[in-house]
């Protein structure tokens, strides 16, 4: 009997009328002769609530706490939806993250995942139950105490769990119909994409692209999961993403972040060991770097520039300027106001010109390229934050994708 | 070091400024050199509120379930509860019902407490830490499920705690002063007590008293473990609730309870095994029966009546009416609108007369009794429910409890 897990997230199971429609698709899955478990997210923005009565007390609560607390939004939920399936004739059973034997190691809020023993739920789906587990959450086998797993953590969940249990597919629902060639709210044309391999998913998640988070798609990867990213709303296929896909693209799409800040040490002595003298503070700092670039020296002095989250900017311009000053280099700028446009897709590495035709286009567009940063299967230029929408069009215009490689002869 | 139980109930814990006013008096506790154990109920109508959003998918939810949904409330109050301590310096710690060690039996929504294997409390308490439980949960240790141990069972988790800890006061903080000698809202002289034992706070719980639940009582009685009911909003001294207390009154207070129905049934056979015939069948239908007077027979028939829950009279009286058609019985009559009065005091049972003065009391007020049922320290009389006001003030105003044995030269 085939095996697949559903991934609900907060939207999706934010009033009793949601989760009684989660609930008739569950049982409509279930009733096709497929053995189904259910990972939920919180309802709505119970998350944030919590996060409210919390920082209402103290603006720095304890992180264990905080896991306490958390951990019972997707208890909630979890509860509510297996009484909706109970109540539609199809009988199910609740799990929390401990219980569905969730193992996670390391800090609290930010715990990974180390192993599942999913015993419980295993014995549940023997019974002929569906299985309902709380997402975003586990249990430290070495502490016993209860750990969550970050946001966007309900989507590993679901996709540990589908590896744990050799489902047949792991369906991500959520709001939108799937993964789209861009933001359709920024591109009328966007498209819904069928299919996407793990790397493209993983460069566009890494990219901004905010349907599914990073961390998931790399498990999904690692175990072969194959994810159906589609809408909780319709029964619309969504996107696959897959190890292989069937349609081989050159571009797939186009992600856009405007959470980063740029900083940019002018005047560093052009000489050996000058990026890690630098990089090694922050890297200490826990400050995340994304993209840097460091210019050809003239003169025996050079600049070097990088891109950190932008909330911890200041932070990360006070380590910098510190190194800055003992370096001999003249000032550390911060930006904040920039946005990074990537272009991906698995085909472009072996389709030369396409960066050449990212720069052409946005020059066209009258957009300024202030750093640029690739892999094989991606091209990212951080612009101004004011001409963000203008440069994704603009690439989307070019490539128009998914471009496939038979449209253009390949 | 001494160790106190601190108990807070919704009202005490409905907001993160009530949250933060308990830390306070915890820390001030625990500063003071005494260990503290907190248990804490859900915040405000926490437990409503999902009871609403389950009533909003099925009228009928299955009861596993609704204890996961429900035990998320005491969850979200113990860790905020945790947050607010440790913000103000003192260290604690969250754990729920199971990770407690809180050992349940029985049904979801009903079980009883088997047994507290307070490890984790004692580790925590070991390193110094404040510990917060939740309460009014446990888990099954054959079936590992989650358990409720019914409504107001927070109390109960307080004191079993208090048992197995050894501590030396479990305190009950509440929304009012204390236990008081009749209803303030009833009778503007009633007086809060100071003390007030065991049994006597038995048979005033049960006979209606709503400050504390008679099984807390229960097991605080069986384990000797002192209870102080106090205010959350005030630091005088509430009512102490023990073995043995220092004042001994003839009258302790009185209670009333307008939550019953009365069924009569008439033209009953006086003959053996009537009772059994018409009891029985309603305790299989588990109908909670509280009092039961038969009426003296005569011309070979009489009268039985009985008090039942309101919301099972009709039920009742079903399941009544046809033992009653079996028994050649007349009819069953129902009558709502009744309601109960006690007078509760260990000296009664030496001091004779107490139930006249009670009935006198009353005919001088012109109050009807319908019904009569007594114990050795309670005396309880079924009135109209219109003349229920009327009755617990006649009856404080002839005794003014609490009536001390020196008053009166015993």
């Amino acid at each position: 009997m085939p095996l697949i897990v559903q991934k609900f997230g907060g939207t999706s199971v934010a009033t009793p009328e949601r989760i009684s429609a989660v609930a008739d698709r569950v049982c409509a899955t279930a009733r096709n002769g497929t053995k189904v478990v259910v990972v939920v997210s919180a309802m709505g923005h119970t998350t944030d609530e919590l996060i409210s009565l919390a920082q209402a007390i103290t603006p720095d609560p304890p992180a264990r706490e905080m896991d306490m607390l958390l951990t019972s939004g997707e208890r909630i939920a979890m509860a509510l939806t297996a009484i909706a399936i109970d109540a539609r004739g199809v009988s199910a059973m609740s799990l929390t993250g401990s219980q569905a034997g969730i193992l996670t190691a390391g800090a609290h809020g930010s715990a990974k995942i180390a192993e599942v023993r999913a015993e419980r739920v295993r014995e549940g789906l023997a019974q002929g139950k569906v299985v309902i587990v709380a997402g975003f959450q586990g249990v430290d086998p070495t502490s016993k105490e209860i750990t969550t797993i970050g946001r966007g953590g309900s989507d590993t969940t679901a996709v540990a769990l589908a590896a744990a249990l050799d489902a047949e597919a792991c369906e991500i629902y959520t709001d939108v119909d799937g993964i789209f060639s861009a933001d359709p709210r920024l591109v009328a044309t966007a498209r819904k994409l069928n299919e996407i391999s793990f790397d493209e998913m993983l460069e566009l998640s890494a990219s901004g692209a905010g349907v599914l988070v990073t961390r998931s798609v790399e498990v999904a990867r690692r175990f072969e999961v194959s994810l159906h990213v589609r809408s909780s709303f319709t029964d619309q296929t969504g996107t696959w993403v897959k190890e292989t896909t069937m349609e081989q693209a050159i571009i797939r799409g186009i992600a856009h972040d405007r959470s980063e800040a740029k900083l940019t040490v002018r005047g560093v002595p052009d000489q050996p060991g000058v990026a890690a003298a630098l990089f090694e503070p922050l890297a200490e700092g826990e400050i995340n770097i994304d993209m840097i670039v460091q210019n050809i020296g003239h003169d025996g002095s050079t600049d070097i520039s990088f891109t950190v989250p932008r909330a911890m900017a200041s932070y990360a311009a006070d380590v910098a300027g510190k190194v800055a000053k003992e370096l001999g280099a003249q000032m550390v700028e911060v930006d904040e106001n920039i946005g990074k446009v990537s272009l991906v897709g698995a085909g472009m590495k072996s389709h030369p010109g396409v960066a050449a035709r990212v720069f052409r286009s946005l020059a066209d567009a009258g957009i300024n390229i202030e750093m640029i940063s690739t892999s094989t299967i991606r091209i990212s230029c951080v612009v101004s934050g004011d001409q963000v929408d203008q440069a994704v069009q603009a690439l989307h215009d070019e490539f128009q994708p998914p471009l496939m490689a038979e449209e253009v002869g390949a």
